[in-house]
C-alpha cells in the first residue's frame, strides 16, 4: 500500500528560479492530503497530473501567504466544479475569515460544504483519525504560531503465510481473524494464528515540520519518524539571518534528521538567494548522509 | 514610443490546459501597468521576463478570484523585497479589507506605502492622467460591479521636419517651441511651426473591457479605441450559459469589434471547456476578420 509525499513547491517567500511556494500531497494508501497550499497549487497539481479533486482534507500549516495564498484559489475552482463532498480545512484560528471574506465579496455561496477546523499551533491534536492512519499537529517554533503536521499509518492486518496457501480452505471469517492475530477453532481443530500468516508490514510515518527556527523540542513530536521533511532556507553561513527570521539552516535540519535517526530527511523552502541548490544539500549531507533536496515534482516513499 | 500589451493569462475561472487566469501587462512609452492579477500572475511575470517592481499602478476590474487571487501574492514578494516606491492599487470597494486581513495575520506591516484607490465601477472614472497619457474606467456588465479600463495616449511633440535638421542652428528653447507648434521670432526672423516641424504621431488607444456580457452601451466608452480587449468566454453554441453567467461569445466579441471599428481585437477569458481555441478564433473571424486569441506571453503593439 502506497505510502508517499509529492512535492508541489519548495521554495520560501518569493517564487523564484522556477521555484513555487510550499505545497505537498501526501498519500496514505488510498487517500490523499494536501498539506499546505502556496499560490499556483492548484496548477502545480495540474502540471503533476494529480487530480484537484482527490482531497477531503486540506492542512495548513501557518498564515504566511507562501503557505495558504493558493486556497482560496483552489476552493472557488471545486466550487465552479460542483464539487458536492464536503472540504474539511484544518489551519490556524483567522483562515476561515480570510476565506470568507472573498467569498462574501464576491456573492459566493459554496456549492459543497466547508467544514474549517481550528488548529491550536501552541498544542498536539489529533486532527483525523481511522483504522488506518491518524494524522496530527505538532507546535514548532516561527515568528507567528505555527505547526507541523505528523502522518502515522497504523499496523495493519496479518498477512497469510505464503507456505500455508494452498491448504488455506477455511470459511472467510475465520482467516479475517486469523489475519487479526486471533487464534481459531474451526471443525474441532485449533488454528493458531502464527502459525497462519506473519507479521503486519510495520507501520511508517511521515512529518511535515513547517516552517521553524532550529528547536530541539521538536524531537518529542517527531521521534522515531521514518521520513521527516525539514525546511532548510538558509546555509549556515546566514545562520545569523536564520534566526532572525525564524527559519532553519541546511546543517540544522540534517542535525535534526541525524538525532531522529531518520530512514530519509527531506529538506526545503529554499531561500530565492540560492539559485544552485546542491550547495545546501551538501552542507546537509555533511552531517547527515540520507538528506535529500525537496525538489518540485518528486515522489518520495515513506 | 512603445504602447504594448502583454497577456500574461488568458483563461476564466478554473486554471486549464496550462492556461492561467486573467493579467495583462500594459507598457505606454516608459511605463508599465498591470491589469488584473489572478492567481500566479507573479510566476507568469518571471516566466516572460518582465521585472515585477516595474509598477507603481495596479488596476483591477473585479472581484472575482480569477482576477485578483494574485494581488496578495505579489504585494507580500515586494515587501520582502524591501521595495521603497508606494504602491498604488485602484479597484473595486472591499478589496482592500482582503489586502489588509491577510497583512494582519502575519503581523506584517509593509515596508512601502500602499495607496489604494476606490474605483466606482458605475461610474466613469480618470484614475491617472500625465501630459502623455490617461487611464480611465467604465462600467461593463457583469454579475458583480465590474468596470473596464481605457488607456489612451495624448498627442505628442511635433516632429522636426528632417529636410531642415541641417538648417537647425537654433537653440533648445526655440526648437521645444516649434515642437509645442508655437511659431517664434529668432534674430529678427519669424519661423513657423509647421514649416520646421511635422505633426505629431496621432495618439493611439487600448481599452480593456473585462468580464462582462455583451453589452451595447459598452460601444460609447470605447468608441475610436484603436485595440480593445473583449471577452470570449463562449462559442456561440453556448451563448445561452453566456448570458446566464453574464459572458460574451466570441461572436458577440468581434461584433463590438466589428462595430467601434477597432483595428484589431483581442479575446480572451476563455472557459476551462474548451482545450483547442482556434474554433473560437474561427467563430470571431467570421464576423470580424482582425480579431486575435490572446495567447499568453504574446506582445500586442496598440
Amino acid at each position: 500500500m502506497p505510502f508517499e509525499v509529492t512535492i508541489l513547491g519548495n521554495n520560501s517567500a518569493i517564487p523564484a528560479h522556477g521555484r513555487h511556494p510550499t505545497s505537498q500531497v501526501v498519500q496514505i494508501h488510498e487517500h490523499f492530503f494536501l498539506v499546505d497550499c502556496g499560490e499556483g497549487t492548484q496548477m502545480q497539481l495540474a502540471k503533476y497530473k494529480i487530480r484537484k479533486n482527490k482531497f477531503d482534507h486540506i492542512f495548513i500549516s501557518h498564515l504566511h501567504g507562501d503557505h495558504y495564498f493558493g486556497l482560496i484559489g483552489l476552493i472557488t475552482s471545486y466550487h465552479l466544479m460542483h464539487r458536492e463532498r464536503p472540504l474539511h480545512v484544518h489551519g490556524p484560528k483567522g483562515l476561515l475569515d480570510i476565506i470568507n471574506l472573498q467569498l462574501a465579496v464576491s456573492n459566493t455561496t459554496l456549492y459543497y460544504e466547508l467544514i474549517f477546523h481550528e488548529v491550536k499551533s501552541e498544542l498536539v491534536n489529533v486532527l483525523l483519525e481511522t483504522d488506518e492512519y491518524s494524522i496530527s499537529s505538532f507546535p514548532v517554533k516561527h515568528r507567528i504560531p505555527t505547526h507541523g503536521f505528523l502522518f502515522k499509518e497504523k499496523i495493519g492486518l496479518r498477512k497469510i503465510n505464503p507456505d500455508k496457501i494452498s491448504e488455506l480452505n477455511f470459511p472467510f471469517q475465520i482467516i479475517a481473524e486469523l489475519k487479526k492475530g486471533n487464534d481459531c477453532e474451526w471443525e474441532g481443530k485449533l488454528l493458531k494464528s502464527n502459525e497462519w500468516t506473519l507479521p503486519p508490514v510495520a507501520p511508517h510515518s511521515y512529518a511535515f515540520c513547517a516552517d521553524t527556527v532550529y528547536h530541539e523540542e521538536l524531537k518529542q513530536y517527531i521521534a522515531g519518524c521514518d521520513v521527516i521533511y525539514h525546511e532548510a532556507t538558509f546555509m549556515e553561513e546566514s545562520s545569523e539571518r536564520a534566526i532572525i527570521t525564524f527559519h532553519s539552516t541546511a546543517r540544522q535540519a540534517a542535525a535534526m534528521g541525524k538525532a531522529i535517526g531518520v530512514k530519509k530527511l527531506l529538506i526545503g523552502h529554499f531561500s530565492a538567494k540560492y539559485d544552485n541548490l546542491l550547495p545546501l544539500l551538501a552542507e546537509a549531507k555533511e552531517i547527515f548522509s540520507e538528506t535529500e533536496l525537496a525538489i518540485e515534482g518528486q515522489v518520495f516513499s515513506i
